[in-house]
């Protein structure tokens, strides 16, 4: 009788067992960076226009946004409704100094500069830091699924009564 | 001649190469879990003592806080200089909500609730978020790498003067 296969030597079957278990880290492609740039791109092309719902599409159904000052904001329809809840912004800049991820899980480290209207109209100017952890869909995309920011301007001053 | 070696048939061959290129995320394992919550434990343990040494050693080299109200804060020893710039802290308990990652990455996303000293020893009660980035180390420890929290209380209303 003829046993059909491939005949491999011992020792690369053992070389192909090791390779595949100590496969180690799979990091990011090139395709996934541009693909998170493009997200990160969408969010701030959606939020200079105050598309709202443009913005919280940029997120995942379940993510979960932490803004300082105020509870965390569960999954996308209440971060929308969050958003829509901000004075007017009339200008907004990111900046990304990191991307670093594994297989469908990455994060987005950098610095946001905004101005916002505050009260009597007067502009109300920002600057901070944030962190994001995104996650590849199946399409492809690499959605915003737990977002923190602050701010690096210090406190203001508790009033003081007198 | 004999030929030394094992013989496989050609469609376990096909489906060991395919199994090996298609092994998808890794994801934590039960070790790595419990290592990631061992360095919360030995950062509170160390943080309540005001151990600020040991705190920064729940740290990676190059990690990178990220607090409110401040500018970022890039490096061990930096972070340490940090904690120890802060008030006395005389309360402080973390809760851990979500630990995920792949591979080598995670992140950890919780709450915090803690009491300081403030202005002529009156306590300042504060309570708010935290999203830690964590690398395995080759010890098979999990440090925090990225830092970023923020306070759930509003800001405190500005001074106006009259």
């Amino acid at each position: 009788m003829t046993r059909r296969g491939f005949v491999l030597p011992g020792s690369l079957v053992l070389l192909s067992i090791a390779a595949c278990q100590s496969a180690g880290p799979v990091a990011l492609s090139e395709a996934d960076r541009a693909a998170i740039e493009a997200t990160s791109q969408a969010f701030l092309t959606a939020a200079r226009a105050a598309d709202w719902t443009a913005v919280a599409a940029t997120y995942t159904e379940d993510a979960v946004l932490m803004p300082p000052n105020a509870p965390a904001v569960a999954g996308r329809s209440a971060i929308q409704a969050f958003f829509e809840s901000l004075p007017p912004v009339t200008q907004f800049d990111l900046t990304s100094l990191e991307i670093e991820g594994r297989d469908d899980l990455a994060y987005v480290r950098g610095t946001y500069e905004m101005t916002m209207s505050g009260a009597g109209g007067l502009p109300v100017v920002d600057s901070g830091k944030y962190l994001e952890i995104r996650r590849r869909q199946a399409d492809g995309s690499w959605l915003l699924h737990r977002d923190v920011f602050n701010s690096d301007l210090a406190l203001p001053e508790p009033c003081v009564a007198g």
